[in-house]
């Protein structure tokens, strides 16, 4: 299974209308692969928020309006941030019975909207156990944060380098929500608490956009690049039913099958693009995922090691902090910055000579994960 | 591909939770089934309005919290009312890969809602162009019952035959929404106009309820019934954009595609369940589905034909109309009670030794359509 385009929208806090978003990466995905729309044989969308906040579900429909006439098979998906990488695990499911299948994420999440953005996402948590008593998602992962910190020994110092990192990399990355925004350590430091210890500079923004991708069952092109593996696993959506904080089970069990599958190991992987949604979980990402041992990211982090020019670079477009996340199209976004990164087309934020890349991306804190491993 | 096992809750205003309904559905499968839940490989949720209405999305999380320590693969499927058979469709697709899929359908829609029920069922349409300028589904279908109304020249006396039937038939099956109420041809007549053409009796009703089914890629026993086809198609979501109102496209592709794949044809089906979500959809289902030619279902009404006793029996559990319409569990109490019937164990409302049966599950105004054709 190969990818064979791929296209995005510039995200942020944009104009245009979600099926507008949509369809800008569509035709991006199209001019950038081999493939016209008359090849493309079934859809999947992945949105989190068209009903809630747009008051536009059913937009499988939506989208077979932008290609009328055709009818083919189209289909929305759903799984909270880890939307898109679960579309695609689906299309690939797929693609013995079709050619060539396109995946779109999109979500509209800025401007008026039926219900405050702030609710609209805690609908990823567990709206009686948690969003009932006031954990939002930046309460849950201070919790997360908090534990993690106490039990292996570290202050907040960590934290603010990993947001440091992720806004030097978007000011190399033009189509990123913060790529205009010079950022300072001190600016980190001192910015207003969220949720103790988190800062705003630990949490993702509130982004529109929209990423697609083409996948094939065959390879036409030495741009298109291989699917090694995709894999998804679930857990538990509340995190008062969590045994332990400071890990995300569904990251472990995705990954170890994926690996598996791929048949390489973390230290194969040259280009990472981890689930940052607040600074902690990249922490936790980097070790679930086997790049270390239990605690020891903390390392990692402080020797340089997961910036472009280090063993293994991480989140190089900015990652879900400087990037944006636009939630249905965040996992998409990760995929179209390894498959950039793995055809080499990077620029100035372009990784040496990577082979293999992957994709972390989780929904809620860790209730689904979606990893996709692929190789040149 | 087999059925392995059905489960379903009582459709109609029950007190019970989303989460409790959908895991009733899914015990009362398992509990229908040779396979126990450690059997189950990857689950598939179908709702629609889980987010606007329960401000619950991440239903796949929600579900993995049903079943913790599993980590298996579980995702949300959302194509408005024919959410059910798209995730079955999907299902069908990853079944290579995994033993035994479960499929859950589930909507809570009565009891309080973050949005009004009418405003949040009409994201299935088109947010722009239909509902900011008052097209509610009701309205849409009674320009629909306008046209068909005028085209082939009848008088809303043949809907009300159709609302009627349906009513019978929900008499026989003490799991559907309107089993304790007995209705009347005159009580249909005189029922309180919802927009002109269509009553209250042409509109099918807000119900909560779940469904559940068990696929696998072997058979097990002699109530496990065969898959033969399941095919998706969409249309464009706005009415604005049809050419004729009087029949829907999206189940014209389907079913022509899920025939050939099945290698019968309409005359072959014994048992027929079609999504009558008002009575004037009942009649262009039957047309579009080949059971008749265009203005000619009106023939089959009159004659008697889609009775349980007739040539094409119909919605023998009561239709959307009375069985009831959950939202995404519809498309699977279609395939409940063809199942049911195909196994001869639908008791008072059994059709003589069905051979073949087939559902129609559409989402919007047809914007998508799933056709699912089964065999003993």
């Amino acid at each position: 299974m190969f990818i064979r385009g791929i296209g995005r929208t510039k995200f942020g806090v944009l104009s245009n209308s979600l099926p507008v978003l949509a369809y800008e990466a569509m035709i991006n995905a199209l001019n950038d692969s081999t493939v016209g729309i008359i090849d493309i044989d079934a859809i999947f969308i992945s949105n989190f928020l068209g009903g809630p906040v747009n008051g536009q579900l059913h937009l499988n429909s939506v989208i077979a309006s932008l290609i009328p006439e055709v009818n083919i098979p189209i289909l929305r998906i759903e799984t909270a941030c880890a939307s898109s990488s679960v579309a695609l695990n689906q299309a690939l499911h797929c693609i013995n019975n079709f050619e060539n299948i396109m995946i779109i994420g999109v979500e509209k999440m800025t401007g008026p909207g039926l219900i405050p953005i702030t609710d609209a996402i805690a609908m990823a948590g567990d709206y009686e156990a948690d969003y009932k008593n006031g954990l939002v998602f930046p309460a849950a992962y201070a919790l997360i944060a908090q534990q993690y910190m106490r039990k292996y020994g570290i202050d907040h110092s960590l934290l603010e380098e990993i947001a440091y990192l992720n806004h030097c990399n978007s000011r190399m990355n033009p189509l990123a929500h913060f790529y205009y925004k010079e950022v300072t350590r001190e600016m980190i430091r001192s910015s207003p608490i969220v949720a103790e210890p988190l800062n705003l500079f630990d949490c993702s923004p509130v982004s529109d956009g929209a990423a697609a991708v083409i996948v094939s069952n065959k390879k036409e092109s030495d741009r298109d690049i291989e699917i090694l593996s995709s894999r998804i696993a679930t857990d538990t959506i509340s995190i008062t039913q969590r045994r332990d904080l400071t890990s995300f089970k569904s990251t472990i069990v995705a990954s170890s099958k994926a690996y598996n599958e791929a048949n390489i190991g973390p230290g194969d992987i040259d280009i990472l693009e981890v689930h940052d949604c607040f600074t902690i979980s990249e922490l936790i990402a980097l070790e679930d995922l086997g790049m270390c041992g239990p605690g020891k990211a903390i390392e990692l982090i402080e020797n340089g090691e997961i910036s472009i020019n280090g063993s293994i670079p991480v989140n190089t477009d900015g990652g879900l902090k400087a990037n944006g996340h636009p939630i249905g199209a965040t996992g998409l976004a990760q995929i179209y910055e390894v498959i950039t990164q793995l055809r080499s087309e990077a620029g100035k934020r372009q990784v040496e000579n990577p082979e293999f890349g992957m994709t972390q991306n989780i929904g809620g804190i860790g209730g689904t994960c979606g990893i996709t491993i692929f190789g040149v």
